[in-house]
């Protein structure tokens, strides 16, 4: 009898997690940190304010819940991305492959990381869950251009992969927090510098 | 640089403004971006609280005010960096040159920088004057290429000079502003970085 009161009271919270992280994903993903609260998620998912403050305590340690099971799932796209079944008929193609791969990962989430960026800014635990990211999708784009180039003409590939993961992802770091207020007065659409970051990877590596 | 506020006219005043602006740019140079207060210039200075309220109004735009004076001396500074009067043996030194002096640059200032981008993220007139600054070192990083890479083999020059720029200043951002969280787990040291700039753009300008 016990068992049978406890598995629906269980299963229901179950769903009412779901709704709440579901609620929040929403708003980050519109680009609302701002408007992240409590109420917001309440009334977005339906779940009382009195129950989401006794599962999660506070508004802090609801927003790490909810960037964790965001970054989780950006993970795993970030995997399939690299996927090890891919095949290229050049280095170059392989090289350009690689960064475009990763620059339309970025690009397709821009809005949710540019708000996850801006969070890490004054939340070290935030900013920390945020990093491991940035370190699991450097490792697979790493990991994808030393599966694919056999024959760097850097003396020390390793550094070179590094460095290439580095500069595509300073430059796609820029892109999403500069606010209106790129480095350069000369206009570079988005897809151009993409383009750019290739030939600059292609010609770092196999020149 | 438009003027923020009206530039004192007796000799006392003219003083007190020097001491007061001198006073804001130790606090900002020693990393003290957290302390800057009224009250914390007022007892570095030795000018009464009142009298910079009086001429200054608040702390938000005294720290305009000594941002903007700060700026000026590094927009020279950066002019002086890239002299006309540099000359190279070949271009492949003149590339490496252009980075290495600008790095130098971020470097030497790196504490300074790191604060006013902080600042920049909170205030959109900071942000403003910022960015101004950093148009002026981009737009003296490409002149200075410009004039010595006489060959370079990218079909638009122009782009890849930018793109040059904006590879390195993306990168020594990053390096500024990442809070021990860089995007890679592999150690890279200061220098070591620069150096590998130097390549990614001597490659890309010129092989």
């Amino acid at each position: 009898m016990e068992k049978i009161i406890k598995e629906p009271k269980q299963a229901r919270s179950v769903k009412s997690f779901e709704k709440v992280v579901q609620a929040g994903t929403v708003l980050l993903s519109d680009g609302k940190h701002q408007g992240f609260s409590i109420l917001a998620i309440s009334q977005l998912s339906g779940v009382s304010v009195g129950s989401i403050y006794q599962r999660f305590e506070s508004k802090e340690k609801l927003y790490l819940v909810i960037q964790n099971e965001i970054l989780n799932r950006l993970d795993k796209e970030a995997t399939q991305q690299f996927s090890k079944d891919l095949r290229y008929d050049t280095e170059v193609a392989a090289v350009h492959d690689t960064v475009q791969r990763f620059a339309k990962h970025v690009a397709t989430h821009e809005v949710l990381l540019g708000g996850m960026i801006a969070r890490g800014m004054i939340d070290p635990q935030a900013n920390m869950r945020g990093h491991l990211s940035c370190l699991y999708i450097g490792n697979a784009f790493k990991a994808h251009l030393k599966q694919h180039i056999k024959s760097p003409t850097h003396p020390d590939p390793e550094l070179a992969f590094d460095m290439s993961f580095r500069i595509v992802f300073s430059c796609l770091w820029r892109w999403i927090t500069e606010q209106d207020t790129p480095e350069s007065s000369r206009y570079l659409e988005f897809d151009a510098m993409v383009q750019e970051l290739c030939v600059v990877c292609e010609r770092y590596l196999l020149s």
